[in-house]
This record gives structure tokens, C-alpha cells and sequence, in this order.
């Protein structure tokens, strides 16, 4: 994760793109990447969604959009000083209490 | 990042949670996600944004929604059975390809 | 509908909001509520979506979430100067011409 | 708006792709137009996206973008049994009530 961190934020540097890189902008950035992964799936059913990578175009535009993702992602924790790992690991445990596993097993009901 | 992955995909089979966690749904949860990380940021000025998480309290709720961000695009990525970290990495070399340094530097022009 | 654009205006100079009211963050806006549009069907099957409206809390949720986006989408295109009607009209009118009847029909398929 | 809502229901019916427009896949679909508006503002100031649509072809695009979007709200909004205006004018009355003029002038801090 460091080293993805790393050569983002290098990326970046070399192209004196620290301008334009204020969390307001990535996070359109990331807004805009997700609005494309979405349209990748947006009138499959959900069994098509679920195999979609067997087809090669497709598999290959996710694969792509996914990348573009975590790219944004990385780089706007990063911009921030946040941990994007420590930050999910946290995230996940509170979601533990919230969601105990007895009373949310089989159900998608919010809390 | 393994470790996350195999956390993510502990905590969705405790609970049963397979069912509901198709590609297409999960898309969905991180438009979902994105959208209250991006609320946290939409009145605020670049500037403003740019000194968010010496903010106690935005400085939390950000970092929980890039917590909640991470969480459902490595699920995403782990149902689909995409590497999360070498999509990424393949996807920077590419975008390096698409925009050499000496004519993307300082430009926000699209390719 | 110009009647929702003057409502819709005057409730932003009311509150003297026009400074929030640039086109980049009303953007972000309309993120956060499609956002939130999104979560209320993101768990629920095709067939489950289509019959959301019939359950009262979910119904009542969806209406205002809709409602939420279209204030939004409104607010948007009165300071870019956009007629709403007639740019929705207009890209109709192209898409008819992208996607003829006859090729179209029963197809998913982007063009 | 009802002339918008019956051309874009006739558009489908003719391509016979009412099979697609559940809820579900047309918010996956307003997600991917909202995403392509705000890639179009991402890098931008707040100040040059107040003055985009002097610009002819990032004017063109963004009334595009603004069209599609509001296709596919109209859509959803009639897939739903929706009336857009009326739930876009109930919930600025409720928005009325919540942020008071006096209370409300010059924040952005919501309620």
C-alpha cells in the first residue's frame, strides 16, 4: 500500500499535478471513476453482474475502472494524511459492534 | 492489503451476506459511500478542503467515509476476483503512457 | 417547471446561499443525494426495486431523495443558464438518432 | 414536464427497453450520467465553473451531460410512480421548515 501511495504521489509531482489535487477536486475525481464502473454494470442482472469478468472486453473496462478507483482513493487519503488501510481496518471494526454478528445475519436492514 | 480483503470477506460471511453482495449491489453501496464522503466536502472552499482533517470533527467523519470507501471497493474487487493493488499499479503505468511528463505538466487537460 | 427554478432560486438568496452556489459544489450536492437515492435500492433486487414504492417508509424515503436530487439538478442548471426541459428534450432528440428504433430494439448495448 | 415524461417513456417503449428501466438500473445509470457531469467540473475552480458555459465546447458537453441527467430522473421518477415536480416541491417546504431564513442565513452547516 505504501509503495501504491508512493508512485501515485510521484505520478502526480512529476507532472506538477499538486495544483489541481485539493481533496474537493479527487474526491470529483473519485465521483466521476465510480460513475463509470457503475455504467459498466448498470443493466446487467445481478447473476449477469456476478460473472461478468469471463467476458474479456468487459472484464478488461472493470479491471480499468477499478484501478482508476483506488488510484483516486490512494491519492486523496494521501493529500489528506490518512491511512487508507488503518481507516478500513477501523471502519470495519466499528461496523462489528454495529452489526453484531446474531442479530444482522442473513439481513441487509441498515442501522 | 491480503489482510483486508480476507477481514472484509470474514466479516460479509459471518453474516451471511454473500447474497446481497453481488458486483451490482456492491457498485451501488460505493456510489453510496462516495456520495456522504463527497457531502462532507461540497461547501467547503478547494482552500478549506485542503485543511479538513484539522477539523476533530469533519477530520472523523471523513476518515470514517474513506474508511467505508475502502471497505466496499475491496470487497468489490475481491468478488470479482480483480487484485485490487496490481489493478491499480497497471493502470498508473498506463496513465503514464497516456500523458508523458513533458506535456502534461501542469495541465489538467484530458487525453 | 420554471416555476420550481424561481422557488428554488429564491429559497437559496433567502438564505443568502448564492455564495455556496457555484456550479462545482452544486455538483458535489447533486453527488451526495443521488448518493443517498442510491442506498435505499442498493440491497434490493430488480423485482424489489420495482415494487419499493408500495412499502411506506421506503416509498416516503424515495420520494424525498428524488425530490432532494431534482432541487439539486434544477439549482444547477439556473446559474449555468441551462434550460432543463429543453436540454433534456434536445439530448433525446440525439440519443433517437444514435439509437435507431429498428437496430435499438431490445438491446442493452452502448453506442 | 408531463410532455418529458411521456417522450422518454415512448422512447423506451419503442426500443422496448422497459425490461432495463427497473429502479434499480436507472439509479445505476443517473449515478453514471452524475459522474461524467462532474467530471466535467473536477478540476476546475469554483470561480471557472461559474463561468464554464462561456466556454462553447465545455458548454456543449456539460448541457449534454445536464440533459442526460435529467432523462434519466424523469424516467426513474415515472418507472416509480413519482410525481418529479410535486416531490421536488414538497421537499423544499420541508427544507423550509428545517433551515429557518433567520437561522440559515450565510451557513452551510446543515440540520
Amino acid at each position: 500500500m505504501e509503495e501504491l501511495t508512493r508512485r501515485v504521489r510521484t505520478f502526480a509531482e512529476e507532472r506538477d499535478w499538486q495544483q489541481f489535487h485539493t481533496p474537493k477536486n479527487l474526491a470529483m475525481a473519485l465521483t466521476g471513476e465510480v460513475g463509470e464502473l457503475v455504467a459498466e454494470l448498470q443493466w446487467l442482472t445481478p447473476e449477469q453482474s456476478a460473472s461478468v469478468m469471463s467476458d474479456p472486453d468487459s472484464g478488461a473496462r472493470i479491471k480499468a475502472e477499478i484501478g482508476d478507483v483506488m488510484i483516486y482513493l490512494t491519492r486523496l487519503a494521501d493529500v489528506l494524511g490518512i491511512d487508507l488501510m488503518e481507516a478500513a481496518l477501523t471502519k470495519l471494526a466499528d461496523s462489528a459492534l454495529r452489526y453484531p454478528v446474531e442479530q444482522a445475519r442473513g439481513s441487509a436492514a441498515k442501522r
